[in-house]
């Protein structure tokens, strides 16, 4: 195949993907919006809609214990690895059309850009059945079905009218007996999925791809300053104890903090103020905390400071402060050997940039039993989760073209290598 | 009478006060906590209560069509002027003991304080009905019935339960045709009021009594920041727009400057994110500020300020600002004369302190007719419409010194001589 012809076919399973990405958005729970949690009946279209598009590369699709779609595009050499490329199927409610079905549309587009060619080792595309975390209030349902992290507390969790996973899992008509058989399989070898970044940051270097190395750690925090509740008319300035300047002056001194600190993101999304009133001091104010970075010694140290910051201030305005940690997870590193190869396929197209994920995916739970790795596709003024939630056809292409050029280039490595039966 | 007596005197009046007002704080609307809204029926209890105060002063007690408490103590001089003195009697929910009550149980007091004495010009004590706007969200009503300012607008005005002022008027078993009746007469020369001071100012001073100057005017508005709401982990702090960042700047930025300007307050008291989620960058930040000057140039030069900044920090930030006036209200400045005889009052046992009234008061609506001056009494933590609000008996006893030095003083000054009738 000429360079020509690649970019020809690119763009054309580009434009494709884009009218799939549209088709797989009407399937929702929602008239007039798009929102597909867990195991919702339009799931079902969907799995029906992708195995049309599966079915004329002679694959099969099957639907696992805890919904998954997946189908197997085989290889003809014995003892071969599979590689796994997939993304999510849930959406938030609300939602764009690209965030997770993108990377599945894509890794279906993959093998058809092969034109009937078979590689060393197979390919397992997925569909996860849930990644939000929307339907009850846990993320990743999916992917953890493929690591063996589906316990019965997970099962037994209700979502707002009272249904457990269990239950919807057999509304759906499937078998949480057979949950362990979604557990991927010795042959299985690594997982890749492309994903919108949902950020700015490609966008704003002017590059359509990215690799991402890590997914960021994160911890959050919630903050309490307390001072003295007082008449606003009445209480001289030197004479306040107001918990929301402190708080003021604690959420500036983050924001330095963190712009000090290479690729750290550290965010007071949220305040609130008692008792809230315009005539009265506030008495006491609770701000939330998010931090992330990808290395998780850098992300504690900035913990500290922010900590710091907060009682030096409070200590300053005789207010007092009390913090509480809400969630502490560590950052997890992709495949070096994965994030090489698709530095080098990028490469072969474009300049490729390495970066982390300040968001979680379905890499990260896979990355506990595979080389795991994601690409990013540039996100247009970074918005997700949103229906002006977009991507352009030619990045559509790039991507296709860098996820060709990377199966290919993975044909020879070692990792993808027929595997010798142990003794 | 001996210097001694007089403080005796004082002293024995003071510990009355005390127990009256906690016995007016008993005719309550709730059980277990004080709260005595407009016209509500523990009202009547109040006005027997201090009916039965006066009638050994030989005062008969009447209610005028607002619901204000209202008895003459008389002179013997003809033509004579007539001075009053109060406060209000309806509370706040979970009210202190002392907010209004003591200004009006502080009048019975001084009468008593008198001994059988008349003076060249007559008292008449008021008990206003309604001044904290509690029950139909208007203050002042009781003080508004003596300026003539209870229009047919304030009569229709419905409180939660959808009565209306003239309802709740002809419930009581007054009559609204006779509210023009309630407007102060010809004799009546000036009002003085005493009041605890509902701020800090005093104790800090260590001073038990204050002189008021002026109410301050005041300004109340709306700063609304909008930037961009963005998830907080995929973007860099250097593609933000981050209104609550803006916001706390700005906080700051206020509380700088009106430090930086003598006798100004300005309060941010409340501040709503949006979305307002712990993972998602701040969107729109809308925070309230209220700004209080005894001078109206400088509270206008200092709004002027306080808009500057806002404008100036969202330029900077790329957010943009809008804001809304929802109260612009005017000073009010007490009468200099009478300002000037209370300091010479307050002097002869301690030392005055000049000082302007952060909140409103009755004297701000009685100062559009007649010359009007507040005695504040220190307030132990600046405490108040909290019940922990108190007030010591040994100031109660200076107010009472100070206030009955003042009536006499009062008896050989111009405003208070007999007038000529005129031609």
């Amino acid at each position: 195949m000429t360079l020509t012809q690649r970019t020809a076919n690119a763009a054309r399973l580009a434009e494709q993907a884009v009218v799939r990405c549209r088709k797989l958005a009407s399937f929702s729970e929602d008239v007039g919006s798009l929102r597909r949690t867990f195991l919702s009946p339009p799931m079902r279209d969907v799995h029906r809609e992708i195995g049309t598009w599966l079915a004329p590369l002679g694959m099969k699709t099957r639907i696992d214990a805890v919904g998954n779609l997946r189908a197997i595009y085989p290889t003809f050499a014995p003892s071969a690895p599979r590689l796994l490329i997939g993304s999510h199927l849930d959406t938030v409610p609300n939602a764009g059309i690209y965030d997770g079905m993108l990377g599945v549309v894509l890794a279906v587009a993959l093998l058809e850009g092969l034109e009937g060619q078979h590689l060393p080792y197979a390919i397992e595309v997925v569909g996860f059945s849930e990644e939000e975390g929307v339907r009850f209030g846990i993320p990743f349902i999916g992917s953890r079905a493929l690591v063996g992290r589906i316990d019965d507390a997970l099962l037994e969790k209700a979502d707002a009218s009272g249904v457990s996973v269990r239950n919807a899992i057999e509304q759906f008509g499937l078998d949480p007996a057979e949950i362990p058989h979604a557990v991927i399989d010795k042959d299985v070898c690594a997982y890749i999925e492309f994903h919108i970044e949902q950020g700015p940051v490609l966008e704003n270097l002017a590059m359509p791809l990215g690799v991402v190395e890590a997914i960021a750690g994160q911890t959050r925090m919630d903050f309490v300053f307390t001072g003295r509740a007082n008449h606003a008319g009445t209480t001289p300035m030197n004479l306040r104890f107001d918990a929301m300047a402190g708080a003021a002056e604690w959420i500036i001194a983050v924001e330095r903090t963190a712009k000090s600190i290479s690729d750290l993101v550290a965010t007071v999304g949220s305040v609130n103020a008692k008792p809230g009133a315009t005539n009265v001091i506030a008495g006491e104010v609770r701000a939330t905390l998010d931090v992330r970075h990808s290395k998780d010694d850098h992300r504690s140290r900035a913990v500290e400071q922010f900590t710091h910051s907060a009682q030096e201030i409070a200590r300053s305005r005789g207010l007092s402060i009390s913090t509480t940690t809400r969630l502490n997870q560590p950052a997890v590193p992709m495949s070096a050997t994965l994030t090489a190869q698709i530095e080098h396929a990028i490469g072969d197209g474009c300049v490729p940039h390495r970066m982390a994920s300040g968001a979680g995916h379905d890499a990260m739970i896979l990355a506990e039993k595979l080389p795991s790795a994601m690409i990013f596709l540039r996100t247009p003024n970074g918005v997700s989760h949103d229906p002006a939630e977009s991507v352009s056809v030619a990045d559509l292409a790039k991507a296709i073209e860098c996820g060709l050029q990377l199966l290919h280039q993975l044909s020879s490595h070692s990792l993808f290598q027929p595997r010798t039966p142990s003794a």
